[in-house]
C-alpha cells in the first residue's frame, strides 16, 4: 500500500530541522496503517547553539520537505496512544430485573491528543461517557451523581420517555445540585441510535464532555441491518476542539474490519457545527435517521451530520486498504501542520489475511 | 410534571441576591407549563447599601444556586408577554374575485424579548409579516407600499410565478423606491409552505424583518396530511438575534394541542445559518420539502433546516406534557444565564383535560 | 420582462454621482437578461473639483437611488467578461486504449470578478480545473505535474478506486514534491458526479483552486435522467471568496436552455460551508447524491449542499424568463453594494424563440 519510507530522505530531515519544527521522531504506528507503520530511526536534532553564522534561508524544496515531514509525522503516529478512552461499553448491574447504570459527573484532565490535556466534565471519567446499550422494552434506571461545581441534569435525546424523565431543569425536574444525586427510571420505548447529555447550561456542559451514546437494540432486529461491526462515532467541536469519540487525530480510533464484512456506523453529532463525514474508497448506505428507519435507504460517500442528529449507515467493506475517513470541512481535519481533529481511518483487511 | 417549587429554597434566594443577579421575581407562568406555573411570593432584594463590610465570596453551591435561579427565571417567565405579535393570520379583502393583500413596509421598534426592543423593518408592523394563506388557483393581488428609507421588492419564495412577478430588482422589475407602491398579481400556481421576503439589499432587509409566510393550501387536501393544529415556525438569526416567529425565548409562543391530535409544523428558515430543530418526547414525520410532498415520508426528532428551506412535518401528539423544542446548536438556545433565543415548547394536554 | 430602463432617471444618476460611487457605466449585457441588456448611454461623472462649497447631504431618496444604481450596475454587467474560464471540457489523448489526462499544478493570477485578480493554484491554469468526463469501465491515466512550491497529491473524491490510487499522502502514496510528477491509473469503477482535488495541505490548496469535476457517465444511461443540458456547478468559499465555477457574480456564467428542455445540474461543494442553492421560478427534482441514484427522487427549490457533497437534480424548464439562482445564505450573495458571489441565472428562452 503505502510507500512512505522511500521518501524519508536526508534532505527531508535536514530541511525539517532547519525550519525549527519539532523533531519528527519516529513513532511506531500500529497495524492499522500497514506498511506505513514501519519504524524508522530517529534523527537527533542538530545543535544550533554552536553556529554563529545564520543558516541560509530554506529552499522551496526544503520548505516543502519540512511541511511534508510534519504531515508524515501525524500519519505515522496514528493511532497515537493517549490516556483515557471514551465511549466504552457500559455493563449495567441488575437490580431485580432493572438494568442500573451509575453515572458520576466529575471533572478530569482529558488527553485529546498526545500531550494536549484539557479540562473535561465527564460521565465516569470518559469522553464520550460510557456507551449505554439496551433493548427495546428493557427497564432501565440511571443514577446521576453530581460531583461538579454546577448543577446538571440528563436528557435522553431521542428516547420518547414520560415527561418527568425528560431531564430539562425547571420544565420536567429540578436541576441536580452539586453533591446531589438523582434517579431516572423508565421502560425503553423506542429503538435506535440515541444520546444522553446534559440539558443544563448545556452549551458549556456538553462542550466540556457531558455526553454519551444511548443505543437501543430493536426487539426484533432487521435482517437487512445485520452487521459484523457496529461502531458509534460521536462528533464534537466544543472546548476540546474537533474530536471523534473525544479524541483528535492522530489519537482517534481506526475502525477495523475484514474484507467482505458489513460495518454499521452510528454518527452522532454533539457539537455546534455540521460535519459532513466523508469516507474514502467505499460508499455508505443510509438506513436510519435519529433511530428511525429510512423508508428508502440511499447511498452516499459524504454524509452531512448536523448537531443533535444521528445517522446510521451500512458500509459493505469490499475494498481492502486503509481508507481516510474525515470531516470534509477541511479546516476541521487538516492544517499546514498536517491532519488533525476529525480524521480517522476505516481499515479493511484483505480477505484471507489474519 | 415539574416540581420546581420544591427547590425555591431560602439558600437559593440568598445566593441569588448576593451575586447581584436581577431578582428572580415570581412571574406567573401560563398554563403551558402546568404545575411550573404556581405563583410564588416574591422575595424583596436585601438592602445592601447598609453594610460596610464586603460580602464573603459565594460558595460553589451558592454560585450554582445563582445560576439555577437565572435559568428558573427564564422558564418561569415563559411564555413572556411582549409588545407585538408577528405571523398573524392575514385576512384578504376581496376585489372582484381577487384576494387583495396590502403590505406596508415600515420601520417599528420590535420587542424581541421582554424589555429588548430593536429596530425592525416590517410588513404591516409585524415580524414575521402577516401570514398569507391562500389556495392553489386563487387569484392574488399583493400591494406593496414602501415607507422605508430604502428601495425594496417582494420575492415570493417557492411560488412558480410568471417571471415578471418574481420580485428581483433589475432582473424582473424596478426596485420600489421609498414612498412608492408596486402591485403584484398572479394566480397561485403551486401548493405548499412558501415565503415572501425582500429581494433587495436582502441580507440586511430580511435580517431586519422583511419576511413572512406564504402558505398555499392544495386544491385537494391529502387525507394523510390532515392535522388538528397547523403551525408555521419561521426561524431567523439576523440583527434581532435568534428568533422563532420574531421572538426569542421566553417570549416565544408555545404550540399547544391535545393528546391524540396531529400537529403539522411548517419550518421556514429566513436566516443565514442552519438550525437543526429538536423536539423532545415525540418524533416528527417529514412529509414535504419546500412545499413538495416527500415521496417517502421519514421520521426524525432533529430536523436540519437550512436557509431558504421549508420543511413540513407531522407530529402525532401521543405523549402528554410540556416538551422542550429548540435549535440543537446549543449556543442558539442556552447560555450560562439560561435558555434564550430559539427555544419554545410543544404542550400536549392529557386527553380528558379541558 | 424587465423594465429597468424606465427608472434610469436623471435623479438616479445625480444621486449616484454625488455620493461618490463608481460610475454605473452602461455595460451591454448579453442576451441572458433579455430586455435588461439594452445598452444605455453612459453618463459622464460630474466634475466635482471645481466647486468649493460642500455638497448638501444626500436626501434619503438620493441615497436609495445611489444604492439602487450599484445594484443595477451589477445586474447589467452580468455576465461580465473576465480573463480565464474554469471547468472547461477536458479532451483526453488516447494512448493504446487509455484516456490520458495531463494535469499541471501551477500558480496563476485568476480574475474572479472584473478587475479582482487573486493568487490561484490551478490544474492547467483553470479554476475549477478542466472537467473530466469519462464512462464507467474506461481506463484512465492521470499524470500530475507539480509546478507549485508545495507538495501535492490528487484524491479522486467519490471514485471507489484501489487503495493505492486514493491520493492521500503517507497513507496511500508519497506526496508529489515540487517539480516532480506522479501517475494515477485505474479503471473507472462507479458512475456519477465526482470530484478531483488536492488531499495534501488541502484546506489551503483546495481553497486556492486545486479542484475539478470528475463526471462518470454510466455504462447504461437511465432514460428518466435524459437531459438536454448537463451543467456542473462547483461551489467554493476559500481564499477567492464565494464562487460558482471559480467566478463571483457578475462574472458567473448563466445556464441557458429553451423552454421545454430538461436541465441536469450537478452541484459540487469544494468549500468549507454549506450553500443552500435556491432556484427561482421552477423546482428541482433530486435524482442523485454523491453519484448514487436517489431511490425516491424528491422535489425542492432550495437544495442544501454541504462540503464534499454532490447532488444531481433535474429541472424541467417550463417557465420562460431569466431566473435568479443563488446561495440562500444571503451574505454569500448580496450586500448593500448589490449582488455578488454565489449568484447566477437560469435563462429559459421562450419556445419558438431562436
Amino acid at each position: 500500500m503505502s510507500e512512505t519510507s522511500r521518501f524519508a530522505s536526508p534532505s527531508t530531515r535536514r530541511a525539517f530541522i532547519r525550519t525549527g519544527a519539532a523533531a519528527a521522531a519516529a513513532i511506531p504506528a500500529v497495524a492499522a496503517f500497514g506498511a506505513c507503520g514501519e519504524s524508522r530511526a530517529t534523527t537527533p536534532p542538530a545543535d544550533t547553539t554552536k553556529t554563529a553564522a545564520p543558516a541560509p534561508a530554506p529552499t522551496p524544496r526544503e520548505k516543502a520537505d519540512a511541511m511534508d515531514a510534519m504531515h508524515e509525522k501525524g500519519v505515522k503516529a496514528f493511532p497515537a496512544k493517549t490516556e483515557g478512552k471514551g465511549n466504552q461499553p457500559f455493563e449495567p448491574r441488575m437490580e431485580g430485573g432493572v438494568k442500573v447504570f451509575d453515572l458520576t459527573c466529575e471533572e478530569v484532565q482529558w488527553e485529546v491528543e498526545p500531550g494536549r490535556k484539557v479540562k473535561a466534565w465527564t460521565y465516569n471519567g470518559q469522553v464520550p461517557g460510557p456507551q449505554i446499550r439496551v433493548r427495546e422494552g428493557d427497564r432501565v434506571r440511571v443514577k446521576l451523581h453530581n460531583k461538579l461545581p454546577e448543577s446538571t441534569a440528563i436528557h435522553f435525546h431521542g428516547l420518547e420517555l414520560p415527561n418527568d424523565q425528560d431531564g430539562v431543569p425547571f420544565i420536567t425536574q429540578p436541576p441536580v445540585k452539586p453533591g446531589e444525586s438523582y434517579t431516572y427510571e423508565f421502560t425503553v420505548p423506542n429503538a435506535g441510535s440515541h444520546m444522553y447529555h446534559s440539558h443544563h447550561n448545556a452549551a458549556i456542559q456538553v462542550g466540556l464532555g457531558l455526553l454519551g451514546a444511548f443505543v437501543v437494540e430493536p426487539r426484533r432486529a432487521r435482517p437487512a441491518h445485520r452487521a459484523d461491526v457496529d461502531y458509534v462515532m460521536v462528533l464534537n467541536d466544543g472546548s476540546h476542539g474537533y474530536t471523534l469519540n473525544g479524541k483528535g487525530f492522530p489519537a482517534t480510533e481506526p475502525i477495523v474490519c475484514k474484507q467482505g464484512q458489513t460495518v454499521r456506523l452510528r454518527f452522532m453529532n454533539e457539537g455546534m457545527m455540521i460535519h459532513p463525514m466523508h469516507l474514502h474508497g467505499m460508499h455508505m448506505t443510509v438506513i436510519a435517521k435519529d433511530g428511525w428507519d429510512q423508508p428508502a435507504p440511499w447511498k452516499c460517500d459524504t454524509l452531512n451530520v448536523a448537531p443533535g442528529e444521528r445517522w446510521d449507515v451500512l458500509v459493505k467493506a469490499t475494498n481492502p486498504g486503509t481508507w481516510a475517513f474525515h470531516c470534509h470541512i477541511l479546516p476541521h481535519a487538516e492544517s499546514e501542520h498536517g491532519m488533525f481533529g476529525m480524521v480517522t481511518a476505516l481499515v479493511v483487511k484483505p480477505a484471507g489475511v489474519a
